[in-house]
């Protein structure tokens, strides 16, 4: 039987650390929220992630696991509190997988190429890969859904998750850029999936307000251009 | 009840593709393997593939999966008609799946830079994260084969898999450079890990021989220097 001792270190605006807030959340799990401070590492963050020394990490019972969807997997398996969160089909759950590994292998680093180009016609050129990579899952959304809310059916499962932790850095990097990605004509299934998304009660209480994240993302940014220029 | 329509869409020298052919051999599945020919890509494949147009595409009753670690993961899902490949605590489990990741996002890719690296100083540079890699794994392998002989216990899982696909072009990369990446005085476990692993009848019919898969590899490197040049 898994105790319950149970910290995520983590910090609000990362969209990875979301994952396994919205997982723990869903399973009915409290824990322990110990922020890292952006720029620096804790020492309970470097003994517990050597390799990579990132945020998000699981400790659970005095365990450490790192990788954010890994984590969500661990907390799927261990904990059976709340609907399950990979699909119980074999080919279900591997169309899932492919498309979480897509999102984070291909479409993520393809957005914030969108925050580092410079000038208009840069800023357009990145922002296609991200909106065909969106046009991409609107039609996995409609092949995962089967007409209903979430990729996971009528709950929020593993590919809501991956794909919903990055709505709120959706939204910042629309506004900061004066970009629409999420279109309502073009991916009418994923636009309102978010907002089904950002509503359930898993979410809403992890999922940052777009000003509040708009004004961290200026901060962090303003913060790497002084280390990179120093 | 799965059928047992099977189709494997691969290479022989293809470490991700030789994943989803052991975790078939373990479960006793037989399975038509369709080759692709280096530098064109099937009809069949484009289809089954469509994102990323890449083997080892596992094709199940007509339903096509993609991506080596997630085959694996669908198989074991399957087919209960041979040992489990992933071990089954969780923890475990996740452990497993960190150093399987890790192999894939970092080891492999440095692995890579020893081929394309010019020059001794260069060569000599482009070992060091290998090796360091290998250390690091050394120490996986100790933390989870407990003193047995595989990182699953008895039999192979899921973490062998992932490393042990690597084997004939660790051996490959050591021959064409002159080089020593596996070592026995300072990777003990690894060095005889590999052996037993490359001994194992799910194993040994699908590794290739070292000398072949280093003419194989002279080939493609002079096929990618052509399309390069041209």
């Amino acid at each position: 039987m898994a105790g319950n001792d149970v910290k995520i270190l983590g910090a609000w605006p990362s969209p990875y650390v979301m994952r396994p807030r919205i997982a723990l959340n869903i399973k009915s799990v409290a824990y322990d929220f110990l922020e890292e401070q952006f720029g620096s590492k804790s020492e309970l963050l470097l003994k517990s992630n050597p390799v990579y020394k990132k945020i998000p990490v699981l400790i659970h019972d005095g365990n450490p696991i790192s990788e954010s969807l890994i984590i969500v997997q661990y907390i799927d398996q261990v904990w059976n509190s709340g609907p399950s969160i990979l699909p119980s089909d074999p080919y279900d759950r591997a169309i899932a997988r492919f498309w979480a590994t897509y999102i984070d292998d291909k479409w993520f680093p393809a957005m914030r190429g969108i925050a580092a180009a410079q000038g208009e016609d840069a800023k357009k050129a990145a922002m296609e890969p991200v909106v065909e990579g969106l046009v991409l899952l609107e039609d996995a959304f409609k092949n995962c859904s089967k007409g209903k809310k979430f990729f996971g059916g009528d709950k929020i499962g593993y590919l809501d998750i991956a794909l919903g932790c990055f709505l709120g850095w959706i939204r910042v990097t629309e506004k900061l850029n004066n970009v629409k990605l999420l279109d309502e004509a073009k991916t009418p299934g994923l636009y309102k999936w978010a907002e089904e998304f950002c509503a359930d009660s898993a979410v809403k209480d992890v999922m940052p307000a777009t000003d509040k994240l708009a004004e961290a993302a200026k901060v962090i940014m303003a913060k790497i251009r002084a280390q990179a220029s120093s």
